[in-house]
């Protein structure tokens, strides 16, 4: 049974708070001028009517939420947010298509950062913050989704940690999440703050300072400059941010114990040990690899390298140097990390990485088997051991996601995309990344793309930001039964 | 414990297999003559000495075979037959590079056909003769692992119907292997008989004819004709090779049935239905594509895309058209199958169908148990519930496969080929498919690869070949203990 009462009830109030949020940005549009300001008004008074009027008439159910619930709240919800928050940007006539603004909505929400302006700089002040703002609330909603909603529906790398986040039987969704949510928010808030702080140190202004940051933290990508990061040309502000990316792409459950005094639990972690692991590696092949084939110093290769490898991997977007340009083996590892995302709990999308490391263990384990047939080998990550029920709910989730990915590519093809092009834009959208491979590289963007392609990527970056399971389960017939 | 002495004593009994088989193309080779004479009895001589020699100082063992002992003989029985079988092309100076030489014999006896010959027309028939017959050689071998050995070492699809096999224990290898083998061998020979016939009573001429069928069974690939099967451009020539194809890449174990008088049993085999279906579908796709693209008619179009996705799917590589001219999507679609490769107990390499058909299986019964997590729910392939030990193993085959050829196309990569060249030339080597893409598509060869290449795609085809489990386990610390 779907409760479509509280079902409606909940994605009105979710509606009502998408119109608080459209206040600051209304602000700011007021305060700069540019055109934006009635844009925004009339999206907020149609999205608070709607909102209100839906509300109390649904507000009389005596329907507790359920699993099943939590699936289309959580689907439909990004949908709406998406198709409500694309009005300024429409509304305004800066971007004149429909398609268009709901892709760049999906982006921002989604955390992805795959933009379809050519000049961003063009936009007003108040869009601007909007767009950042879009990712912002998008990495709110993730933190409340990863680490205390999709673990009670069974979805998601973080089950792994389900006996570590006691809350409600799996059937109930309300209570504790609260209060694990507030929690982490306040790492969220306190993060962001931190980073604002250290930009606005190094000499950006307060209001780039803010939109950077709103997109680092939530692994989005969004700039508010044509260049990207690369505008302000500063080895301090470079290396801000990749600190700020790589603590994005941690999970934010470990900030948390490391701000309660213990710092150092970020080294007994399996999984950010791997991260980090990964980074490394990839950062000193691709700094050499720049090092090579330019006349850079080996200090700026590092820069670009150690940027970029990280920019990728926590899926944010951000970009110093075109990797485009790269060697053919470089761009390898970028499209590579693609495919390992950021940590389990962290705002980046993707293959987790604790999925990685769980699977490459079971991996081994199988040749093992082969050699001690007899022998009982459990898959362990750390101490814990990882039981069967996760390890196939894993390998379920990995062969989504490549089933999804070559099914992707082949219609992005079909659309008449290039073969390379097809890859980077699908790996890219799918695990909410932004830039891609080929003609949307890092300096492009994704406004040529025919009406249908952007409605495609939009679905993947829905698909992929909600963990695949969460969207693709509301497709079954076997969903909708009884 | 390893026991060194029964492996040697295989091991040479095998070399002198190898010798006799070199008779046959040396006696080719005195008829029609052409300069490569001396080169085979040269290799005899030298393969029947260090067999003899070999044979008889570890004749006087008392150590039974047991399944590690079988990981080694394979791997190392594959690898030995291409560094003897490679002297003949070598020694005749034909194939000055032993490199090249190697490679072109691993490329025959793993059934991949991949050539890095750019005339092939300039082989004398002794050596054309020879290179076939390595084909033909791998494809009886892999009858005998697939169906007989690897299910007791507990690797490879076919363990599903280990219960249908009767065999030892998994522990001990000899028995009733002899008997399997020899029925199924049976119907290897009468196939290639029954294709020999039919391509001459299309006006081939009876060596082409024999060499072809011995391409065609053995799912290899390798031409006498510089163009292939284009070459000689005749409907019949292509429908009958493509028929051959389809039941090369058949389960021979159902042909044994079929011809034991149960011919409906194909249509009662899900992995065969399944395998129907992709080659329907992909032909589909193609042949309109095809005909949308050029001005060729719509029987001309059909048969060139069947030909093309039957002998891509089938592993085989033969080619009556280049594909790489075909529209980026068609090209996907070729790229695609590659990863769908011939049924389990086929002579066809990469991933089996039957994988494919287990995980896709899998996933989806992992939704239903999001929706139901109580539930038992098996994978049933047919009516045939899939174990979950079967499941990890499939599971963890395909994680090694992705791995393996995401790690190939990076060293490719850094090589300095091109990214879809790359792509292309890893997929055909570990699929044992041979044309790739880029540039290495069905009208170039691999002879412009650096050594290194051609050294690196060789071990890929071993690994391919022998379901990647039986040659990484020889890696591995724990084999080598106790």
């Amino acid at each position: 049974m779907i409760h479509i009462k509280v079902i409606l009830n909940t994605l009105s109030a979710l509606i009502i708070f998408l119109a608080i949020s459209l206040i600051p940005p209304a602000i700011i549009s007021w305060y700069y001028g540019g055109g934006d300001f009635n844009a925004f008004v009339y999206t907020i008074i149609a999205s608070v009517s709607v909102g209100i009027i839906l509300f109390f008439t649904t507000r009389n159910h005596k329907q507790e939420l359920r699993a099943k619930d939590g699936f289309i709240i959580v689907t439909f919800g990004w949908v709406l947010f998406s198709l409500l928050g694309a009005l300024p940007f429409f509304l305004s006539g800066f971007i004149p298509s429909y398609t268009d603004a709901f892709f760049e909505t999906m982006s921002g929400f989604s955390t992805t950062g795959a933009t379809i302006l050519t000049d961003i700089e063009a936009l007003p002040h108040g869009l601007l913050f909007w767009r950042s703002l879009t990712h912002w609330l998008g990495g709110m909603g993730i933190i409340l989704l990863s680490l205390a909603i999709l673990p009670l529906l069974g979805v998601g790398g973080m089950q792994l940690f389900k006996a570590e986040v006691p809350g409600p039987s799996p059937d109930k969704l309300t209570p504790r999440i609260k209060h694990t949510a507030e929690l982490l928010w306040g790492v969220y808030v306190l993060l962001t703050v931190a980073e604002i702080i250290l930009l606005m140190m190094g000499g950006m202004g307060w209001f780039d300072s803010v939109c950077h940051s709103f997109g680092t933290l939530a692994t989005g990508g969004f700039s508010t400059k044509n260049a990207s990061i690369g505008h302000y040309n500063s080895a301090y502000v470079d290396y801000i941010i990749t600190i700020f990316m790589i603590l994005a792409g941690l999970n934010f459950s470990l900030h948390y114990r490391a701000l309660r005094g213990k710092p150092r639990i970020y080294f007994k972690d399996p999984e950010t040990l791997f991260f980090f692991g990964i980074i490394g590696a990839a950062t000193l092949f691709v700094t050499f690899s720049i090092w090579h084939q330019t006349s850079q110093d080996i200090a700026l290769s590092f820069r670009q390298g150690f940027f970029q490898v990280v920019s990728i991997i926590t899926t944010t977007g951000y970009g110093t140097a075109d990797y485009e340009t790269w060697s053919s083996s470089s761009r390898m590892v970028i499209f590579i990390l693609m495919f390992f995302c950021g940590c389990a709990g962290s705002t980046g999308g993707g293959l987790k990485i604790i999925s990685s490391l769980i699977l490459i263990k079971f991996s081994l384990n199988e040749i093992k088997r082969l050699i001690h047939p007899q022998a009982v080998l459990p898959v362990r990550v750390g101490k814990v051991v990882v039981s069967r029920d996760i390890i196939a709910n894993v390998a379920g989730f990995y062969l989504f996601y490549v089933s999804i990915f070559v099914f992707g590519v082949l219609f992005m093809n079909i659309l008449g995309l290039d073969f390379e092009t097809s890859l980077g834009g699908v790996a890219a959208s799918l695990g909410n990344i932004g830039p891609g491979l080929g003609d949307l590289g890092p300096t492009d963007n994704y406004g040529f793309l025919p009406d249908l392609g952007k409605w495609f990527l939009s679905f993947l970056m829905l698909v992929g930001r909600l963990e695949i399971y969460t969207v693709l389960i509301i497709f079954t017939p076997m969903f909708w039964k009884k």
